[in-house]
């Protein structure tokens, strides 16, 4: 992406409202902690690793004007600044990965000055931004054995640059494949009720000049039983110790519809997405969202006042419908459980 | 309904504009064929029998100022009449149906005059309201031993009242079951684009004071999954001999879900929407629908400008996933080819 998803601006944050696209391209600024979790809750900066950005930045521009003395005090004001930012959103484990990342660098500076440790935490913070980029390319090309001349390939929610500092998960795949080269084309589920796929999918595959075709959620079996798609890739919010994924709600559906067609379903997320405290996927806390999203979404009231409303945010698709899972340290093939700990450990 | 959705109103056609449901109730009345036809094509009036009843009503009023002389004349009018009407929609049955039974009664009038053969015809569509009326509260009968006390039923689309001329197909399974005192409560797929799930399904449900939970339609797996829904209930727009069954898009994937879930997928449809003449459900037209419909459905364009869009009106489910198809007539099991005729013919 030519603009950072999210970036640190001095002494702020500046980030893509994605809430306004594709009708408007507009960067925000969070000037305190409060918008930054704002901008998390309402989904202005999304994508699990998206998320993680936004809290290791959000935790030090919490901190940034801390007027503390010594190292306890200051501590004791990052726990209480990365805590808030933890209640932003439950499911991705990024958020609660990328806060502590940053309180354990704090814990490992208690020699330094205030101001130096302020210096090193943003260090840190804008360190996982760069490795954010490097895991999201290191991903498109560990993908691009997976994807073939020709191939078309769906795709669910937006796991692309904007759920990123820069150039994906799932779309990484993508924008590998045809920066290599290969002919690809792409269906992208809208994927309700926020419609990340339809608004941001299908732009930046526009913007990279892939061929890419949107439909509704629901007719994702019939272009599947038409025969039109060859491989599915998805990113992912929380991956379990054995493979158990969390993503976007729908996304188990699509799973359960390719193993029908026997179409690869794939994962592409990176290592900071894994959780390896988790067992399965069953420990996974599923985020419910506002009735409010789904019944007046877009500008007008689709559904009578009154009714009720179930909205999951995120499902759990097991891994025994998941044929590989691909991180910036390489692919993961079943049985999870011993693959997914040399990946960490690697 | 308190208010038929459709229906003769003295040399015109009154329906209700089921577009701007739930926001606003409003009749509209169509004096002329195009009139009818618009109303079709644009869904102010839809649902597979609501829309042969339409065809009926409307192939009555194409003739009903005919000023011509003779028999021959009069029936080519109607026929040109019926071939017009039958442009407005290809994938339900029952328009065809419809229009076709309207022009027998004709064939078998010829010693009528002409005024005398206007009302024939009027009485023939008005037989078919009449019908479908009785084939609801059959359906409905039939149904009940599908539905067990405490059940709670997953719907796709709206195959009620507002697709019938009165009390539904899918909804007068639940209607039945909710008067015979069954507790009951319902889980309605949005059904995207055109949202007729939120906007028509809950309401005819909260009417008549049945449970009904709304979600989108990417959410149906995560609800089958968690173990909320003992049965699906669904209508058809046609049904081939073998028992593959089109309805609306996202229909193929619920059943798909229901299979991987062990949960009983039933159809509900009257018997004008088998059509015999189909081996099977790959000779059944799918309508494609405008791009906009996807892009532009919420009052608010949600998709870069210039996107590409696929967006089939239905798809076809095969008749192996399907449980059992509820008719006016009694309900078929597989294998269906047998089944199936014996009711048509019974």
């Amino acid at each position: 992406m030519a603009i950072p998803t999210i970036e640190w601006a001095d002494g702020r944050i500046r980030l893509i409202d994605q809430t306004l696209l594709p009708n408007e391209f507009k960067q925000i600024y969070c000037d305190n902690v409060e918008s930054v979790w704002e901008a998390i809750k309402s989904l202005r900066v999304r994508g699990a690793p998206a998320i993680g950005i936004a809290a290791a930045l959000g935790a030090v521009l919490g901190i940034w004007k801390s007027e503390a003395t010594n190292y306890d005090d200051f501590v004791s004001e990052l726990k209480r600044v990365a805590d808030y930012l933890a209640t932003s959103r439950p499911t991705a484990v990024n958020l609660f990965w990328a806060l502590e990342r940053i309180k354990q660098t704090a814990a490992k500076q208690k020699h330094l000055e205030i101001s130096e440790l302020k210096k090193t935490l943003l260090d840190e913070a804008l360190q996982i931004v760069e490795e954010d980029k490097s895991m999201c390319r290191a991903i498109g090309q560990h993908g691009l054995e997976l994807v073939h001349n020709g191939d078309t390939i769906l795709t669910h929610c937006n796991a692309g640059g904007l759920a990123t500092s820069d150039y994906g998960t799932a779309l990484a795949v993508m924008f590998a494949a045809h920066e290599a080269g290969k002919n690809i084309s792409v269906y992208a589920d809208e994927t309700r009720p926020l419609l990340q796929g339809a608004r941001l999918t299908t732009w930046e595959l526009m913007q990279a000049g892939i061929d890419v075709t949107l439909i509704c959620d629901n007719m994702a079996a019939q272009v599947m039983k038409e025969g039109k798609i060859q491989s599915i890739v998805v990113g992912a919010d929380r991956i379990a110790a054995n493979g158990d994924t969390a993503n976007k709600i729908g996304t188990y559906g699509v799973a359960v519809l390719a193993k029908e067609h026997e179409i690869p379903f794939y994962v592409a997320a990176p290592t900071s997405t894994l959780d390896l405290s988790l067992e399965t996927g069953d420990g996974i806390p599923i985020e419910q969202r506002a009735a409010e999203e789904v019944t007046e979404g877009f500008g007008k009231r689709i559904a009578p006042q009154g009714v009720k409303v179930y909205s999951p945010a995120f499902d759990v698709t097991p891994a025994r419908l998941i044929t590989a899972i691909i991180t910036e340290k390489g692919i993961a093939r079943p049985p999870y459980e011993i693959r997914l700990k040399e990946l960490v450990a690697s």
